[in-house]
């Protein structure tokens, strides 16, 4: 997430105190229930590794808390320090030996050229069992009669101002996901609809799900009919929610390691389905058969501008008298006092004339544009985890109230087309997607499956190494090149390449 | 629009008082300056006839305030009693002699089958001369220099719990736009980008537009271009503002008269593109070479769930402590207490499990799915214009603040594609729209059009009957019966056919 938060970087690496332990989730079951006779789940991501470095004591404060690579990368001593080089930029994958990662996804990431200190990008790639918390009669002494449920898990985090919680957010996101699922695991089973009420912790009984009318509300004449995919879209929406939670808690405990925030791009696979949840400005497409289908759409100051200007419309205390909720096309002087200039609020899209007066002079709550807008002057992205301590540039106003944690979730039906293999999901942050776009990876999706046979489980890495080195571009002109001699990506470049032709049968 | 308000008819109906003279749109300039060489301005709508009907006082009174149908349908007194009659439920159109509408714009029309006293929809149909309001050198002095725009106007108006604001709407709101453009004329006749800034109304000099930039904002390095369009879809929404704003006011000074609300469909042609604002749950559609182009969406309960549930939890106040703002499958008992039902907030479109607690009880803030859905268990649309007076049931919280008088817009530039003359706009108001569907629409645009010769003005008008026949049925099985024995519409059903297939040279 390059040049996206102005002001709390230069804020954490200037903060020293000690490096207290990492935490360890304590908001969440530490026991990862093995699953019947299902995949292993992969370990988690490792602890926090010292840096190779030793740099003045405030940067080693952030070297230690939160430095380290996905697990899957199977990385070395010595490959953690060529992974941090940011001069050479080399690109990682998981190794050819050893075991793959499910549905044999490829992987690739490189480090930016120098914007922060370490890759503030993380990843995982998990198999998770979600084992049932009790039987759905209500008596809670008896345990779930069901097998339980496994879910494919794939995440990308993309730090901003620290890479604290994109760390965390790698670490635990999905054990939130599966808490959120143990209620569910018989009902997702069970063919018939969902019930729409549930016995109460106590072990009241249920109540039947036949309609209950209340007086004469006709509005009420029929109970809403909630889908299975509804109840996994809410597991996930809440468990980004409880995962938000978390990190404010553990930032008021620990304090700056979990500093910063992050976008979170996950796709999760659970029962012939792929649910694709994203919050900030990564992106997901499906390749299929050549054609291009979205998964996720970017969450910026710009998609989000009516949004943000509602809410500082509704709630003027959050501007803190500094800021004005409307929108002009360039900051307002005070020589235009009286004069008009054009401007939009939260419920216009077009733009009309307005007389300037006093408080049009304040800085507009959303400004800039592409890659250069903010909101309040100091972030580019309006949804993700974390920033509970993000202030104002030199000011004390926060602004996570503008920043909110849900993600939009789209659901992908695998059954509902014999997909090949080369028909794939490629997720990426913004470090591939700013300098390239659908067109050109279904471009390079097409050229690099093509060189390989069709059975071979590393052209998905292949892939995603190529899509990777061509955001990166080579060194040259004082700047990494691409072939057009454009700038390549000088951020953090984080691709999965999931492979739609045979879920389950890899792994 | 069937059964969308629950109380307020009823509260109008009984309501008596003495009936004042109608309002003269005392905020807009009553004299329209006519076009220099352009077409002549079709004449408002009538001032409100007495119905032929002697009801009682109190029906008097809602007659006498708002039964007027369209001037372009030239209605005698006998015409009027027929389009007035719920048992007959005639189908009217302009007549074929006399002049036409602009374009030859097809208009049919239909009064409900007894649900409101009167047909609640009203409809507009105009060409508007604006002339600028002065020279953009910023001299009040000095007139404008340039030539005056015309606009092509259409609009459809479908009242709810009283005819007052549809009525009003029909009458005044291409005015307010008329307004809005005023200060755009020479703008908008200037190829290059719009200013920025303009000199205020005291005279003082104008800005010039280069880049001002103040400190060292980044985000600040460049200006956002604004387009023509853009200003022309300000102009739009800021004039179903004012138009809101000044029923409030009517509504203030002159009671019950203006009672009620509307949902507004209107459609502006200007400079090249057709400009479809809608505000409720009327629907626009373009047929073109058999492709279903939809240019509008409905503003419904569902639809705007989660604007409206984001709106009661930041201002709990509005819900007054008798609504939640959370949404339940079904009304939640008393009994449930401590179980857990199904939920979503204002973040969620998925759904998830939540022990209910007794704040749970209260009645939600929308309920209900499709047709039945409501806001605060009392309307069913939730974009309009009016409805300053309306209450919850039973209640004195107001509505309103839920309500949104602002459109969505959308722009079609007709100078991109060579239109033929089969190629349609068609507007319709829910009395349409509720039994039938783009595709059958589609069919009956190919079927009918296809009877008459291309050049055939008469064959826009046979065009709209048909829909509003097909919409309607006939009388059968005690009740209005399709083709197919389903219940035909019992609603007002209004339409407009705008050919698209060569503006401006019919008129």
């Amino acid at each position: 997430m390059l040049n996206r938060v102005r002001s709390a970087v230069a804020h954490l690496v200037s903060s020293g105190g000690a490096s207290p332990p990492r935490p360890k989730s304590p908001d969440l079951p530490s026991t990862t229930s093995a699953p019947p006779a299902a995949a292993p789940e992969t370990p988690k991501s490792p602890p926090a590794r010292p840096g190779s470095e030793s740099g003045a004591s405030a940067k080693t404060v952030e070297t230690r808390a939160s430095f380290s690579r996905p697990t899957f990368l199977q990385l070395s001593p010595g490959g953690l320090r060529r992974a941090d080089d940011h001069a050479g930029r080399a690109v990682q994958s998981p190794p050819d030996r050893g075991r793959r990662l499910p549905w044999s996804t490829g992987y690739a990431e490189v480090i930016n050229a120098g914007k922060s200190r370490h890759n503030e990008d993380q990843a995982c790639c998990e198999v998770v069992y979600v084992e049932g918390r009790r039987s759905v009669t209500g008596d809670p002494r008896e345990p779930s009669q069901s097998q339980g449920l496994c879910f494919y898990y794939w995440g990308l985090f993309d730090g901003h101002a620290g890479g604290g919680a994109a760390e965390m957010a790698s670490r635990l996101l999905h054990r939130h996901i599966r808490e959120q699922l143990r209620d569910l695991v018989e009902i997702l089973q069970d063919p018939s609809p969902p019930p729409l009420c549930l016995p109460g912790t106590s072990g009241t009984p249920g109540c039947s799900d036949s309609t209950h009318l209340i007086g004469p509300q006709s509005c009420w004449s029929s109970q809403k009919e909630v889908t299975h995919e509804s109840l996994v879209v809410g597991a996930i929406e809440n468990a980004f929610q409880l995962m938000d939670e978390q990190m404010a808690r553990e930032r008021e405990r620990r304090g700056h390691q979990v500093e910063g925030g992050c976008c979170a791009l996950v796709v999760v696979y659970l029962l012939g389905k792929v649910y694709v949840a994203n919050a900030g400005d990564s992106r997901a497409i499906i390749v299929r058969n050549g054609e291009i289908i979205p998964m996720s759409r970017e969450f910026t100051p710009e998609t989000e501008r009516q949004r943000l200007q509602l809410l500082g419309f509704l709630k003027p205390e959050l501007l803190g008298g500094e800021f004005t909720h409307l929108e002009f096309p360039r900051r307002v002087q005070p020589k235009e006092l009286g004069q008009r200039m054009l401007y939009r609020d939260q419920n216009m899209t077009g733009w009309a004339y307005k007389k300037i007066e006093l408080e049009d002079l304040r800085f507009p709550l959303v400004c800039g544009e592409g890659k250069k807008a903010r909101v309040m002057a100091t972030i580019g992205v309006t949804r993700g985890l974390g920033d509970h301590n993000l202030k104002v540039c030199s000011s004390t106003l926060p602004i996570k109230p503008f920043l909110s944690c849900f993600p939009e979730v789209r659901v992908y039906d695998l059954t509902q087309y014999e997909h090949c293999p080369d028909d794939v999901l490629v997720l990426g942050t913004d470090g591939l997607w700013d300098v390239t776009n659908d067109c050109e990876v279904a471009a390079t999706v097409d050229r690099v499956l093509s060189a390989y046979e069709p059975n071979d489980p590393s052209r998905y890495t292949a892939l995603a190494q190529a899509l990777v080195l061509g955001a990166r571009g080579t060194p040259r002109d004082r700047g990494w090149r691409l072939p057009n001699n454009k700038l390549g990506s000088g951020d953090d470049i984080s691709v999965f390449v999931i492979p739609l032709g045979g879920p389950g049968s890899y792994s």
